[in-house]
């Protein structure tokens, strides 16, 4: 069997973390900033150099094809190069370099393949600096429309549209990814939770993306006085507040052990130490692979009683995703080569969103996970030990050879 | 029985409102603003016209004395004139007023008394202006230290000490209240609570003022990514938080129903609905008039874990005050003289603060409470219906008589 080079793979990633180097471990390589543009400027040498065929399409996502035989579909690997803020060395570019090192492990070890092979780099991926996160994988797989991307303003006022004509790396429509002429789309990707090193995996292999709702909850009370008040006069939407938070984890906790739900934000009002709150505002987040799941907590949220200790308790959606599953031939490609170099392996949903999600809906795709060290992410703290983003290059590299077979 | 003047009290009270009217129904009168100014002007003018001696002390406060027998010591009567920001018509100044009131109709009808009977003006109550809260009986009565208190700024950097000398209210020391020349100090104030009214009284026996303990707590947990972190590996400060806040109340349920506690502020972080809350910080008020139960308060916070749902809890003291008792003879005759005018009455003990507790410990002191329509207070909705404040102008006058008799 043939593997990556592991010292490649290390020189490859401690080069592209010069890009945006916080100097503190980290990385703030935003959309189409500068040193974003660096990042692409120095993959697209590295394509060159293996004689890669480059485009980009109107949203400057980039195409790098190593030649194939002519007229077959292509395997199209990659991910993104945009950070968030003091984000870390691996959430993206991971998948980009992995790419780059199949390709360049194909082309050094003259490996033959019948079909193009693609490396993509999908642009704006964080929605860090333009809203929304995914966009341009969106735009390209119709999930959002393009003349609205184009107005996304970032906090300085530039929109989206000026930084692209900005950039240099504005293509044309008819280089975007065309399902027809796609085998497979293959992420790798940082597994951003704890559970690949807690159950001690090396190889996530992804069966999907969770669905997921998010709700706001609003509870009325009555602001009166701390000082003043009797207890059994109270309309207190924050203790209303606590009973529905207790409420929703005991029922959801009597659902499937992979279900996962958060209450992240709570505001109260006014928020003052002597005041009773008379109006408590909290989200809930709740993720799971299975739409039934799904399904009975929102049968949960439902029964939330309309008024807690005297308060009105109202909630409302701010969004949802269905669950999305990926191609499940490729999936267990993935299983089988992780099995094959020895490596320990588990099947794993993702919570986040990726831009794998989107294309799988046009072209079959699937996503290999390597650890994230205690779940660190979005963070600079981001770590994943070299060993293991080897595994996940060579676990890549086997299931395109094994795809190209088909 | 000589009863004061409904319709001078309500002229009275018309007229003040003007000072610092926003035309909403209430007033901004910040502690020696302009407002506050033109409204100690209009108190003076009318008790020169009731022939008062006035002075002023060091700190601005106001003390007008109609004569008596010369060398006994006075009856004081009072409260303030300052408001919170976008305050009402009743908080404080209905003590001026109802002083003033009192005085005029013993003038007015001419009844005889033997002491001196003083109007005594506040400085700076409220603290909205300049921190803290009952500034000036607090100096006057050695509870704060007057250089301290001449720093304190406001929003605009103007501090206590430039107000001071700008007013031309600034008087001398040796015109501060004397404890060996009073005799007793009364202060007629709203209830700024619901439970006159909800008890369908007229008059507030007010026996102290309760004792209370303000904790702040910590709960501190891991900021893990909501999507990705499986429940069995979380460390949630807001469901920490949770547990905490319903512990306090089923255990704090259990004290005397007299007991009032409160959890009014909340912050979370870092309060983004995808991410698992690392720290959350909430405070607990709790108040009550036997310094035996505000015991077992602080016991049932002692027995808060230290550690809930996987997160470490910690709590200090805010601050804390110690049960105020007023002067047992002095409640009585509150009592009987409600009686005697034939108005409903209910012994009750003040949540909030007042100059009263301060000059308690120095002069016999008590207070009459007059009902808060839906326990509106520190807002332009508060009200207390023209004939509350006249029942309340009433009982005072008897008690003051009763007090002149000693």
């Amino acid at each position: 069997m043939i593997y990556c080079n592991k010292e490649r793979m290390e020189e490859k990633i401690n080069t592209f973390a010069r890009f945006g180097d916080t100097g503190r471990g980290g990385i703030t390589r935003l959309s189409l900033s500068a040193s974003a543009l660096e990042a692409r400027q120095e993959v697209l040498k590295r394509c060159e150099k293996l004689c890669m065929d480059v485009k980009m399409d109107d949203m400057a996502n980039i195409y790098a094809t190593l030649k194939g035989e002519e007229g077959l579909p292509a395997i199209l690997m990659g991910s993104h190069l945009d950070s968030v803020i003091r984000g870390g060395n691996y959430d993206g570019i991971l998948g980009v370099l992995t790419a780059l090192e199949v390709i360049e492990t194909i082309v050094i070890e003259k490996i033959k393949h019948r079909h193009p092979i693609t490396l993509v780099i999908w642009t704006n991926e964080e929605g860090a600096r333009f809203d929304p996160a995914m966009m341009s994988s969106g735009v390209v797989c119709q999930k959002f429309d393009k003349e609205k991307m184009l107005k996304s303003m970032d906090t300085e006022g530039i929109s989206f549209e000026e930084a692209l004509e900005k950039s240099g790396y504005k293509g044309t429509i008819d280089n975007r990814m065309n399902p027809k002429d796609s085998l497979a789309f293959l992420e790798l990707h940082i597994e951003q939770g704890p559970v690949l090193e807690a159950e001690k995996k090396d190889i996530g292999i992804v069966e999907g993306v969770c669905g997921m709702v998010n709700y706001e909850f609003s509870c009325y009370g009555q602001a009166d006085h701390a000082g003043t008040t009797p207890m059994k006069y109270r309309k207190d939407a924050l203790y209303a507040a606590t009973k529905v938070i207790q409420y929703l984890h005991d029922e959801l906790d009597c659902l499937d052990n992979k279900l996962v739900y958060t209450t992240g934000r709570i505001v109260a009002s006014p928020n003052i130490h002597t005041i009773i709150p008379d109006e408590v505002r909290f989200t809930l987040d709740a993720r799971h692979q299975d739409t039934k799941v799904i399904d009975q907590v929102v049968e949960i949220i439902n029964r939330v009683p309309k008024e807690v200790v005297g308060c009105q308790v109202k909630y409302q959606e701010l969004w949802s995703r269905k669950t999305v599953t990926f191609h499940k031939l490729y999936v267990d490609y993935v299983e089988k080569n992780a099995k094959q170099c020895g490596y320990s392996a588990m099947r794993i949903y993702s919570g986040p969103g990726h831009d794998a999600q989107f294309v799988s809906d046009v072209v079959p795709t699937t996503m290999i996970f390597v650890p994230s060290i205690k779940g660190h992410s979005h963070c600079e703290k981001e770590y994943t030990p070299m060993e293991n983003c080897w595994k996940g290059a060579n676990v890549m590299l086997q299931t395109v050879l094994d795809i190209d077979l088909l």
